[in-house]
């Protein structure tokens, strides 16, 4: 579907959604790239108001449709408001857009100006585990929009009434403002994604979820006649290295911390650690098993994550020298209705090493891997096989500085974000925020998709030389 | 060849020169991340020295291998020794590292410290044109080692003995002031090409040539397991528009000027405007014969490149409508050892929409094509639909401003640079310039080759948790 409000009152489905969706989305084109910047924050902070107003509603939906909390959701939605705003000030501010204006004088024969202008429409594939922030109006759209593309939103399938919900809720507001329809449309159904991704009026994606699917549209979008940037978020370990006197000084404190951190929100955030390096003589183990009894079962965000969870973890369970904690011969519960319970396995750092291509990738859910050393030079190497990370943790004593440092330096490599003593979930916002990482982590390796970089992805650079000032984007024609 | 030094020590030729070239690279850049800023400028501004101190036997070697004019190169090697003091003092300045700090306060519970760091070792195409400032010591490599990015240079067939000197200049500079030669590599042949990008330890490539060839390459770059970035420049038609008042206003002027532009250099300029689009009454062909006839044969750079362009002329003058101006049906001039003379093609609007696959891809050397059309609206047709585009540039009077406003809107969505009332051909260097623009004229749509963002392909940003101060990168260390 493309402009919801529309679909009611066809008389028959149209043969051709995405075009139609694409085509809408020129006109949004249009309109934002002629409005002032006053009439595109108003068009952002209005879309924050409607998400505000319906929060009631919307919550009620999307608790039905993920099984996440409604505490859970309550904190989301008015996160997915507040990113509007903040995105409309970012506009507002004018940084991204860095008009720049260099006078013709000495050793310059012109007049240069230049700024950052719109890529044209942006497709978003909207991620299962975040319904609102990384949803249909989260923050790829909201980024988008505030750099001034249209966006068309490809609907996660684990929430269909909910993402049909939000793009109302923004048709609706367009309509008030006076604004088109197409500046975000919604298609759903598998076969959008592929279209959507190699459709010629389409400037770019943002993706996030699986390795397996993004690589596949990350594939279609650099093999068109004309590429285009594919900004993907495809999975991270978040790997958590503890030296040998952290897990000393604070193995209890340490064990209750990874608990928290991997089982949080049923282990389906990005940056879940999926792996814990620790001393093999410090016997964590003992001190996981109080924690992680006391965790309960939690239905995933739909049935089909759940199956796809199980296979993850039969395939993780079968690889060598992986075991379940503490050598436990139970199958990982997984109890029908009320979701499966936290899994944790263990294995050495030479298993980890031997089958890194299964142990290496994310595994979406409640379920996380010991990978127990004898040597922190063996940190290193590991550190040095593994693929691209949005974090890593570090747990050292203040001793132990010079033990890390050969770690810290591989890490820096691989990683968007390195945390230190603490755990990569709940990622604090601030202008030194980076979510990203080498690939897969993210595809294009700059990126983010939090924070005022986002408006970054979605903007290119045009230069005017001596263009008469009423033909230049209105912050040129203004500059002096 | 990977380290020039060393090679005619070498008992016997080593079996891979890329895998020797990029562990060679690995050193490097060890070398460039322990060094503080003054060490990386003081490198760079040693190359700039070393370029100025060498010139003579330098200018030498590039116009035996290029048939370009010592003026011409005499001219092309000052700027690229001061390419190399720009990126220095671009270095020292520090944006492009945008380090950030925010301390734990109010709002966030943590400290987050970022900046950005370098991608690893750069794979860099050089170019034939320009054998000095897009060659082995051109802009890119200049860039990327500012970035604190060691260099492989694959390198271009068409300069083998000045390529060759320009490595060992660069590493006598290196082992001058103790640095690792293996900051700058050479490879040659042309398998070394696609065995660079798909080098593991390769993370990002800047290429400078044909559209067939950097196509290529890029689709291996983004077909590895681990994709990276390619920054190509792929070839522009550049096309510039002439409205009708100012084709009736400045006739004589326009054909003067558009004859310097698309001859200069013996049209391998990549700034070339490919195509004049003028009002078929007002006849400018009659004004384009002079100035054509005064423009003597000229050597393009090697055999190899003439015989190309005697080929992509042969395809464009078989599309049919195209004729020779005039109808003039001598076939185009080649002179043999005097070089190929300049050649104006002449069609409709409608023969260039007709075969805009032949006739809208760059052709490399002494050749252009005038397009000549009836209404201006045909115009705005045309630009939307020709690829991404380097330049565009307009001619219109003070009265035609509403005339070319939907030109410009069409245009300023395919270029990375609108020129008015001038040429595309020489390049203004200043803090607003964009050399790059959408597909094929650049492979990342906001990426420049030229200018301070130059740096910013090969770094990306990295965030740092509550990280030690003797931890973090010294940059981020020092900040308070």
């Amino acid at each position: 579907m493309t402009r919801p409000r529309d679909s009611s009152t066809a008389a028959a489905p149209t043969p051709d959604p995405v075009d139609r969706a694409v085509a809408a989305s020129l006109h949004g084109l249009q309109y934002l790239r002629n409005a002032d910047i006053g009439t595109r924050t108003h068009l952002l902070t209005s879309l924050a108001d409607a998400i505000d107003a319906q929060g009631d509603h919307l919550i009620d939906l999307a608790s039905a449709e993920t099984h996440l909390s409604p505490d859970r959701l309550t904190g989301e939605l008015a996160r997915t408001s507040r990113q509007f705003r903040f995105y409309a000030q970012v506009a507002e501010d004018g940084a991204p857009f860095a008009v720049t204006t260099d006078h013709a004088g000495p050793g310059l024969d012109c007049d240069l100006r230049a700024m950052r202008v719109p890529l044209g429409p942006v497709a978003v594939f909207s991620a299962g585990n975040f319904p609102f922030a990384f949803g249909v109006l989260g923050t790829d759209t909201a980024s988008a929009l505030a750099a001034g593309c249209p966006v068309v939103v490809k609907a996660h399938p684990g929430h269909p009434r909910l993402s049909r919900a939000l793009a109302e809720l923004a048709a609706d507001t367009f309509e008030a403002l006076g604004a088109p329809p197409g500046m975000l449309g919604l298609v759903d159904g598998f076969d959008a994604g592929p279209r959507l991704v190699q459709h010629a009026d389409v400037r770019a994606v943002a993706f996030t979820g699986s390795l397996a699917g993004g690589r596949a549209l990350f594939d279609l979008a650099v093999a068109r006649p004309d590429p285009i940037p594919f900004y993907g978020e495809l999975g991270s370990l978040n790997p958590v290295f503890v030296l040998p006197g952290a897990a000393l000084a604070r193995r209890p404190e340490i064990a209750q911390g990874f608990v928290a951190s991997f089982t949080g929100s049923a282990g389906q955030l990005c940056t879940k650690p999926g792996v814990l390096f620790v001393p093999r003589t410090a016997r964590i183990g003992e001190d996981l098993r109080a924690p992680l009894a006391a965790v309960a079962g939690h239905r995933l965000l739909n049935e089909a994550i759940e199956g796809r969870f199980a296979q993850r973890l039969a395939a993780i369970s079968a690889a060598p020298d992986v075991n379940l904690l503490g050598g436990d011969n139970e199958p990982p519960a997984h109890e029908g209705t009320t979701g499966p319970r936290p899994t944790l396995l263990v294995t050495t750092i030479a298993g980890f090493l031997e089958s890194l291509e299964v142990l290496g990738e994310e595994c979406f859910g409640p379920a996380s891997l010991l990978v127990e050393y004898d040597r922190t030079d063996e940190l290193v190497e590991a550190a040095r096989r593994l693929p691209g990370q949005l974090t890593a943790a570090v747990h050292a004593e203040a001793d132990e500085h010079e033990t890390a440092r050969a770690l810290v330096d591989e890490l820096v490599d691989r990683v968007g974000r390195l945390v230190w003593n603490g755990w990569p979930t709940g990622l604090p916002v601030a202008r030194a925020t980076h979510h990203g990482g080498p690939y897969p982590a993210a595809t294009v390796p700059g990126a983010t998709s939090v924070g005022a970089r986002a408006l970054d992805r979605f903007l290119r650079p045009v230069c005017f030389q001596n263009v008469p000032t009423d033909l230049l984007p209105g912050p040129l024609a203004t500059d002096t």
